[in-house]
């Protein structure tokens, strides 16, 4: 951020980055991240480091331009910076998969952009629509664009079949929607994040969250990931080698599984070691009476349960975050199932709970039907399409789930 | 969901329910819970059922055939489906109402099926629009299809005015979204069940929510459905006999009403059986002070309030229930003083609490005018409909309610 | 409320408001608070008070008259006394900034009203376009229709430019989706209240939130202004000057900065009186051990920390509330660096925590660049909006915050 040389080192050691660290799509930014006056040096900066580094590294290349719904001058710019990112004597455009362009407008906005690749593709002689576009979403029009992008995207009179992710840009749609917080957070914008997520489900792209205002804040950024994948926004702007390696894991299903607790709206992850979840808090307690009943509490509330009533309390209490390996078991099971002609079958999941010493045993039933396992199957479909286009990562995959059940996920399914 | 006979032993009994455990809309299935190559039985099996018992069934019944937005294919065979069940020669037809398709997607989509169903009325000499037709939600294009609804319902070219419910699906709908969630349960999709329900209030339907996953888990589905109606969603599928006595109750106001107060955003049902209400928590406190004033602690939070204040205190902390009763009391009041030329009063609700044995009396006021007449009208509006169109559940209501209740509320806002 | 009189006292006061008592915008009413057989007197009261007080007013005076989208009568009133309110020879005109529209439907019936605004322009010998027009959203259809507004918006056969507030009526919106909840209280809407605020962002509209319904619940109605303004909805409906007083100095930045300290999803509000923050619940405990680590408690969880670590874990609880004096040193700093060619800088906010007697320097960074600087400036904006529109507030502004800071928020970021 301090000038050119700067900027170039930052580029280079961004370009270099392998396996977890390396991002599935790399964004050379020209915009925010650069001081006005140095973007012209900014785009020669890209130029250099794509042209020597481009071709190894492992993740696509969509350098980020200068472009804004409201600025002809701003739009020029930059048109002239994709011209000269993409020109074929310049030696990076083999490297480049596609472009970035932040700050659209309406969907004729996003034409403009659009028309301007398909004038360079022609005059490069590269096949119309192999420059992908992608968006950043930072404004209260744009969202409503979303809308129609189904409807628009199979015009003739378009090329908007490039379309690649849409990308949210909270601070600057905070901006445009006059949005304020007493410290200066940004807001969650659940609406603007779901609104995005249905245009890519409904166009056939990928919905992308920005970045992550607090770089240092790992478990924040962490939960924004968890409510972004039950959004359908499958990855995640990141700022640093640290959080690249976040966002590659975080999607994935964890090595091994994991029972949950909750009490007052929270959920306790349970140390299950040796068999047994030991439920460790002070607000939860369990006494056996003299009359063979228990008596429960969870803070204020005491209720006297018999048995049966005991283990529907604590089920209700629990949940289960399944591992890989589950996940697979689960695919298998119902696969099996289907071609022995049943189109649902019930999958069960059991464990023992300790709570003040007492034992109980409880075990979860589900129904899995297609529409279950189809829904399954989604981190299972992610985890393929990583391992197929990210040859880079297959070491470290294996080391964290064990070839066996890689090869198992990598068949289930298919 | 083993076969056939199964299948035609569920469906029996399913129509054979009567009251409060038979559900307003009846859909037998012939989707999801049933395997593809067990499809054509289980249309068999929905006509035998429907003829015998169909004249009986106390609510509509509108079957679910197969269709895809992506397969045509898949739309052929519903229109087969449908051809079959509305065959005036199966005997299955006089007891339907009409259909429901799932996985709609865009609203040409919608128009396909809407056009089989207009052929089927001409060949079969049905009246054109008479067979009522529903749609599942469950992808993103069906979603932003509602936007369009009231535009499109209304042109000649279609007979879309034949639409009912408007159904989210929310296990397709995840899919289709590719969300996540670590232990697989569904997101809770607030932005999908607001647009459904938008989409319905604008075209004159009703917004229905998607089954509720965890069928052993009554205070969930209870939470689901009070959710809902905070939405604007009216109703919820149900799976079992014990999900239709709760959807068809939860909606009803109580038979007694009952206070609340909040303590750490929670909020504690007070049990007021002598007409006091008592507070028991260990995180609330009130102390008399030597001064005559209240030290009032709620957890960590000590305050030293006057009488004045603890009272206001307790009031933003204290929610009311209204009953059955209660509602038509104000109803009938408000309609008292509108007669009398009033556009607005006051409406008033006094109770005791104790805390630590300190009583306090408090008074909560809310403004009525025209506005919050109407709102507060929709759940009497709904036990009307309720009352005129299942003349099986009037045994059960008026023991519910008493008969001197059900007869004012009957005639109230009419 | 009670007649005639009442309603002309009323209204009288209301015209006498004055400083952080009086509104931006007025709004005479004469439909909800007005009885229907009262309303013809209500327009002839409120001419009768605009012409006597209008010209001192500090605030813009736009009343509402009566509409609704499925009522063609209602419509026909409406325009009787959009007529009788705008006739120069009543003298209220000249005080009129333009008409609030109630119950509008589809953006088709937001045209009627236009319309008629547009003829009586015509008749009246005023200027297109000059009387502005607001618009209750409190239906479903309307909220549609604010998803075609930036569309319609420059069309040539309208003068849609005259809209200028979209409000939310949400008891009305309520009873058109046919939401209800267990208390009659409101729903929350957050979804509506988005695309408001969306909508006025596309159409460079301001976007209002409807009247709070607990009048006497100022924190309430705080809470629900912050959350407003996080979705870009600057202003709320107010019902008395008490309300009015808070939604005058609710959106301004505080007199002095705060730290927050977040306990349980609770933020507690530190008094760092002497520079130090006391952190006091019984919730948390810091506890140096005897290895010179520390053992951090919140409830149930402990934690054996570093030095750092416990650093970095109470930095992830805090959080800081910028005065308007930090606001305007940030942006400042900001504007100094971008001078000197700097794209980004990072801003460093110090302070010293105390948890049982132990103390803990804490400092937060953030990195600003131009957006960051952008979102930072709204409330800025907003200040010098209201001091520039709203002399009568001068006095009470520059007792609030100094007349230094006020100069100095008058020139940053122009």
């Amino acid at each position: 951020m301090d000038g050119e040389e700067d900027s170039a080192k930052m580029l280079r050691s961004a370009a270099q980055l392998r396996g977890l660290q390396a991002p599935d799509v790399w964004v050379p930014d020209n915009e925010d991240a650069t001081a006005p006056n140095m973007r012209e040096e900014g785009v020669g900066n890209i130029i250099e480091v794509v042209a020597e580094h481009g071709a190894e590294f492992p993740g696509e290349i969509h350098p980020r331009v200068v472009w804004h719904r409201d600025s002809p001058s701003t739009r020029y710019q930059g048109f002239q910076q994709l011209q000269e990112l993409a020109d074929p004597a310049n030696g990076a455009i083999d490297h480049l998969d596609g472009f970035v362009i932040p700050e659209v407008g309406d969907i004729d906005d996003w034409k403009k952009a659009d028309e301007f690749l398909t004038i360079l593709e022609h005059e490069y002689g590269l096949e119309t629509g192999s420059l992908s576009m992608s968006v950043i979403i930072e404004s209260g029009e744009a969202e409503l664009a979303m809308g129609d992008l189904r409807e628009e995207i199979g015009k003739p009179s378009n090329n908007l079949e490039r379309l690649f992710l849409l990308v949210d840009g909270e601070v600057d749609y905070t901006k445009d929607m006059r949005a304020m917080t007493p410290t200066g957070e940004l807001p969650a914008w659940p609406e603007l994040r779901h609104n995005t997520s249905r245009g890519a489900s409904a166009a056939g792209l990928i919905a992308i969250d920005g970045p992550y205002d607090d770089i240092r804040d790992i478990e924040g950024y962490h939960e924004r990931m968890t409510a972004n994948r039950a959004k359908g926004m499958l990855g995640i702007w990141s700022l640093t080698p640290g959080q690249v390696i976040e966002a590659n894991t975080a999607p994935l299903p964890p090595d091994t599984g994991q029972w949950r607790f909750e009490v007052d709206d929270r959920e306790l992850e349970l140390d299950g070691a040796d068999g047994t979840q030991v439920v460790t808090s002070e607000r939860v307690s369990v006494d056996e009476t003299a009359s063979g009943s228990y008596r429960f509490t969870v803070g204020d509330d005491h209720q006297e349960l018999s048995d049966a009533e005991l283990r529907e309390e604590l089920l209700d209490r629990t949940a289960y975050v399944p591992s890989m390996t589950d996940i697979v078991d689960s695919m298998e099971e119902f696969e099996a199932a289907k071609e022995a002609g049943k189109g649902a079958i019930a999958m069960t999941r059991s464990t023992t709970l300790e709570i003040d010493g007492v034992e109980i045993e409880i075990s979860k039933d589900r129904m899995w039907d297609e529409a279950t396992y189809l829904a399954a199957q989604t981190p299972i479909t992610l985890f393929q399409d990583v391992y197929e286009n990210r040859p880079d990562q297959h070491e470290e995959l294996e080391e964290l789930y064990g070839e066996n059940i890689v090869e198992r996920a990598l068949s289930v399914g298919q």
